[in-house]
């Protein structure tokens, strides 16, 4: 067996950071905006003893909600309930778990997922919050295929709500407890006149499938409608996640959840709103990234000249996805002819001889052919930048990606039972 | 740095076996039928000084012949000459180098394919066989991006036709030299009747494409017109190297040619036609998965009760592309979920609730739920045969694909220059 590679994410900074115009704090998540709660406990939910349960809780005094889930047609128990809760576009709690997904487990599995959530209800409403399951979204993440061992999870469920802590220790530890191969957590939270936007991911994609998803959590302590919850969540999803690839693949299980609690009492514009949750969404995919399986290179695909957006997308995606590309970022390895062979068999309008490359900045084709220096670049460093022009309209796209790696093999090739 | 598996190629049997009706001889090639000469030399393109120019020449008395060529938009020069070639129908002589594959090189790179050929052309003239240019097909194999060594490559392409051996030595020796990271030279022939097809094979799509291309020539002494030879070679392929899928790629160069000489004076129906093709065909496939880079696992993804066979397909390749499925079974791990998954973001119609799924014969799921056992079946050994009945209708389709091996990630990850 070999040694898996440091991951970037080990060595990433932690410090604050600016992203355009507003400035980004790593160290706060879901608890940043005023009215949330949150707690991550050992459910023993996980063979391992770590921390497996996370709450996040709105205490209001409004409770409206958004939502976007997996697009595989194979979905968990879990995502077939918070979907079923979320048509009313209002949300009291999340509750998740690690170290099992609760897909492919049939009518069982969807009992369980409902369980969760009455638990919940009681265990909040005991606590002095009247609560419905109806008002709660459930995540889970973890091997496809077993049940949840139940005789845990519900215990837990009354547990952690006596450990719901106001202020950002509640956040930081909810976004421990959603881990699975990550390396590390990930929160983002931007404050902007009075008004936050927090959030907590894990994984990425189909990172690691056997024991991840995507889960993203996403608060805010502005009064704002579902709908425009809604649209700020779409349109910050398909700019991040959605072009976040690691290996093309997407999980039964990916859900990101928007609330507001209202607690701030001030109104923005949707402009605003969506700036705001774009920022954070996109810090939080940066860090999916740079903490992906096996990863030693953080790349970017741009693609740019296409006849219109989506074909600058489709093109930018096959790239990302191709095996041999990956392969060749691994070993630093400037090996152009292959980003131009992943773009000719996607579907678009190519032509060949229009295609200029650059890597890092160096051009490595021109109209199709290879530039002066081109199997000189240096890509040794961690980071690699990929521009194709196609020369043929204003279409412009960008999917993040990574190397594929020794360690993505390993960490993905290891027993699963 | 990791000692690459060692493939499975290197120790597969060269015995001649049985396939359905037709007796397979791997030790014939493209001089089993009567009517072809062929030759291998070294020719200096390859550094390594291996043999890098193999050439492969009707001697008639007919020359009808067709050609199936790479869908990638991004299309090598001798692609686009020898397409242009071949819409006559007609061949005298293939012409292949390995050590470049010629693509991405420009204007430059199509005057040096066609300087190829009427190079060709003059040295048959010269031998006694009048023959043009626009009977040559030109086909590359190797890195993209730079242009062929023509100092060394016209020279050799004179010196091959004085190396044209009758027999079966030529054809073992052009099936060598069109070798790139292969490991073992992949030749069949079937004899039916009085009349044989027999072929070569190098490569399979773009297993490694950095050095490599598939690239198969197939040869007929049957008396046949250029569309029954087309008809045949579709069917052929489309049932064989198109269901071929090791990495999703498909190379700047994939050639297939079928050449027909008449020497055996018999015809047969399209029938026995497409049967003997076909039975070539998908032995040197099999061949090419063996030899896979970095393969450790020969994989069939068979999908049943699909609504047609279009869906299968598009399922069957789902799960053949999938890293994560291929990770599993490189380390031999039973994780159906991950098969499901795939499935779940193809563009088909599936109903989880209705998916089986086995592996080599035991069921894994049921239904769309695990089955009892799922997690102790054996995979350990070296084929691996996953079928996935989704309940819906009777489409069926299967596709030969590999395990993703830290070998493979090695293999493409050496730098090119």
């Amino acid at each position: 067996m070999h040694e898996p590679g440091t991951r970037l994410g080990r060595d990433r900074r932690t410090l604050d950071r600016r992203s355009g115009t507003v400035t980004l704090i790593r160290t706060q998540g879901v608890t940043a905006p005023l009215g949330f709660r949150a707690a991550g406990i050992a459910a023993g939910i996980k063979v391992s003893g770590k921390p497996d349960l996370a709450l996040v809780f709105n205490e209001g005094p409004e409770y409206a909600a958004a939502g976007v889930f997996t697009r595989n047609k194979v979905k968990a128990a879990p995502v077939l309930w918070s979907q079923q809760v979320l048509t009313g576009g209002r949300l009291r709690a999340v509750i998740l778990n690690s170290g099992g997904a609760n897909a492919c487990t049939g009518p069982g599995g969807f009992q369980d997922a409902h369980a969760t959530a009455e638990e919940l209800a009681k265990a909040l409403s005991n606590w002095g919050t009247e609560t419905g399951a109806g008002e709660i979204a459930v995540c889970s993440t973890g091997l496809i295929g077993d049940r949840l061992p139940m005789d845990k999870l519900l215990p837990g469920v009354t547990a952690i709500v006596h450990e719901m802590a106001g202020g950002l220790s509640g956040g930081a530890e909810a976004a421990q407890a959603i881990m699975t191969t990550d390396t590390v957590s990930k929160q983002a939270a931007v404050h902007n006149n009075g008004w936050n936007v927090g959030g907590m991911a894990k994984g990425a994609g189909m990172l690691a499938p056997s024991l991840a998803t995507m889960l993203v959590v996403l608060t805010t302590d502005l009064v704002a409608t579902a709908e425009q919850l809604d649209l700020a969540l779409r349109n910050a999803t398909r700019l991040t996640f959605d072009r976040l690839d690691v290996d093309g693949s997407c999980s039964t299980n990916d859900t990101v959840l928007l609330m507001a609690s209202g607690a701030s009492e001030l109104t923005a514009s949707q402009d605003e709103l969506n700036a705001a949750v774009l920022a954070v969404c996109d810090d939080l995919a940066a860090q999916l990234m740079a903490d992906a399986e096996g990863v030693t290179k953080q790349v970017t695909i741009t693609v740019t000249g296409a006849v219109n957006e989506d074909e600058a997308l489709t093109a930018a995606r096959a790239v990302a996805r191709d095996s041999l590309v990956k392969c060749a970022f691994f070993g630093s390895d400037p090996n152009w002819g292959r980003v131009l062979a992943a773009m000719g068999i996607a579907p678009i309008t190519l032509e060949q001889d229009r295609v200029s490359v650059s890597f890092n900045g160096s051009p490595v084709c021109e109209r199709g052919m290879g530039a002066p220096g081109a199997r000189e670049v240096d890509l040794s460093g961690p980071e690699i930048h990929v521009v194709a022009d196609l020369g043929l309209g204003d279409g412009t796209a960008s999917v993040r990606t990574t190397d594929l790696s020794y360690a993505y093999v390993e960490e993905n090739s290891a027993y699963s039972s």
